[in-house]
């Protein structure tokens, strides 16, 4: 028990220390890094002053439902930019990647769907990735977090070298198409509930990466229909301080709970990034601020 | 009783035969009819191939808000244009409204709240609207009435000479800065179940206008936490045939309930239309499709 106990504080001293190098890199170069399989898991930290993107991957067919569906629902699914058919090397907003990126390979990590269920999970979808799917980049949490920091409100899970916790809830997307029957994901961080305030705040200018939080308190994580706050569905084991309360903001894993949700009405593979595991985009924090 | 029943039937039918020639009138023809209190009441099937908006007029410290508010949640939401602090002849979309109107006088009827209580309700607004408003047009459903109609699909209420039937849910808002704990206010028009993906379809394109419902049948009025069908909170008495389901759209009505639900937090009379009763505007139903 001491041994593994001491192996974990090892394990998270090594990822820490490992971040706090990733944390100063241009984004090109983490997506190398990506990119060669030499960092394959949670990207919280990483290219600090930069944002980050969640990814999904749909055959065509699903394209116009899918933009409609983040259209109508933002701050779950705050739509960044889209590629071609077929093209993981373009998007069509080149404010937030500029050339020599390869969608395919750059997220530290990817789920396969099939039928709405995850087949696999790799560090590389050259294969998966056919001439009829369309990549979806979508806003990201991580994006504010160097914020946060900056303004002495580092979330939990930075301390602790973990990825954010994230939870499914029971709060129901506003339908588009074939996607009916979709419920928000969100991630979590513990603040003081003085703080909510300021961190509702600095948060809220983020629009285009989930903005401010959907709900706050133990009150919120009951609304949210969140069983047990001690059991995330995804990222890591979180720790609330006796004074501190929840604070929810809405998750671009959203996307992908929702293509499960579809189950067998989704026909041929899905792609997305693993949770937690995100690109590294060209666009600083700072920047991306300033896109409503 | 039968004198009533006769009374209300030729209510009704003075009232649809009325409608019929509103719905021939050129948007800057009905709102003058409106500023002269000549129609003062509900607006479905007036102008019927243009476009209607409703209304919210709030003081200018929670402007910033509250459009972070419409963006986030687009559904209840969907902002059309604003005004300028204190000037209700200019909106800063003129796809929406040209020139020759006044956003005082405009509306067939207006609701005043003070406190988020409702203090009063009349034709014109010129005394209340002061030079520290801000007014907001907010997209509105009657907009995807006439291709409902133009597709076999007519909405009852078109049918019977009243108001939509409009509900307020359980189904929470994202907030936004002072706007926290809203809820969706819906519409509802009663189809067959197999006429259910034709008119999702029809109004998915009115992006502008609340889009495609947000729930329909029995099992979509129990998640909206609709308790009793029979009871709408605002607009005319819904008429649901046995072969028939509740199909529930985003309601423009939803500010107003937002602004009650803030109470005393928002100081400084608020205005809004009265529910049904829009303003026509200049833009027809069919380019309205095309604002995304």
């Amino acid at each position: 028990m001491v041994r593994k106990c001491d192996y974990m504080i090892r394990k998270q001293m090594s990822q820490k220390s490992k971040m706090a190098e990733y944390a100063q890199l241009e984004p090109h170069q983490f997506r190398k890094l990506c990119r060669d399989a030499k960092h394959t898991s949670h990207t919280s930290g990483a290219c600090e002053k930069y944002a980050q993107a969640n990814l999904i991957v749909l055959p065509k067919e699903y394209a116009n439902d899918f933009v409609n569906l983040c259209l109508r629902n933002p701050v779950p699914c705050p739509l960044l930019c889209q590629t071609p058919v077929g093209d993981p090397f373009k998007v069509d907003d080149s404010r937030y990647l500029q050339k020599g990126f390869d969608l395919r390979t750059d997220f530290p990590s990817y789920n396969i769907y099939e039928n709405g269920e995850l087949r696999l999970t790799k560090t590389d979808v050259r294969d998966e990735w056919s001439s009829n799917h369309i990549g979806f980049l979508i806003g990201c949490s991580h994006s504010f977090e160097h914020e946060l920091c900056e303004n002495g409100l580092v979330p939990r899970h930075l301390t602790l070298g973990r990825g954010v916790p994230v939870y499914k809830t029971t709060k129901r997307l506003d339908p588009s198409g074939v996607f009916i029957n979709c419920t928000y994901v969100v991630s979590m961080r513990p603040y003081k509930p003085e703080d909510v305030p300021k961190v509702r705040k600095i948060t809220s200018s983020f629009k285009k990466t989930h903005g401010e939080p959907v709900d706050w308190g133990y009150d919120g994580a009951e609304r949210l229909g969140i069983p047990d706050l001690k059991r995330p569905d995804f990222g890591g084991q979180p720790v609330i301080h006796d004074n501190e309360v929840p604070v929810f903001w809405g998750c671009g894993v959203t996307p992908q709970l929702v293509v499960m949700q579809q189950k067998d009405k989704i026909r041929g593979p899905v792609i997305s990034h693993t949770t937690g595991a995100m690109l590294a985009l060209d666009i600083t924090s700072e920047d991306i601020k300033r896109i409503g």
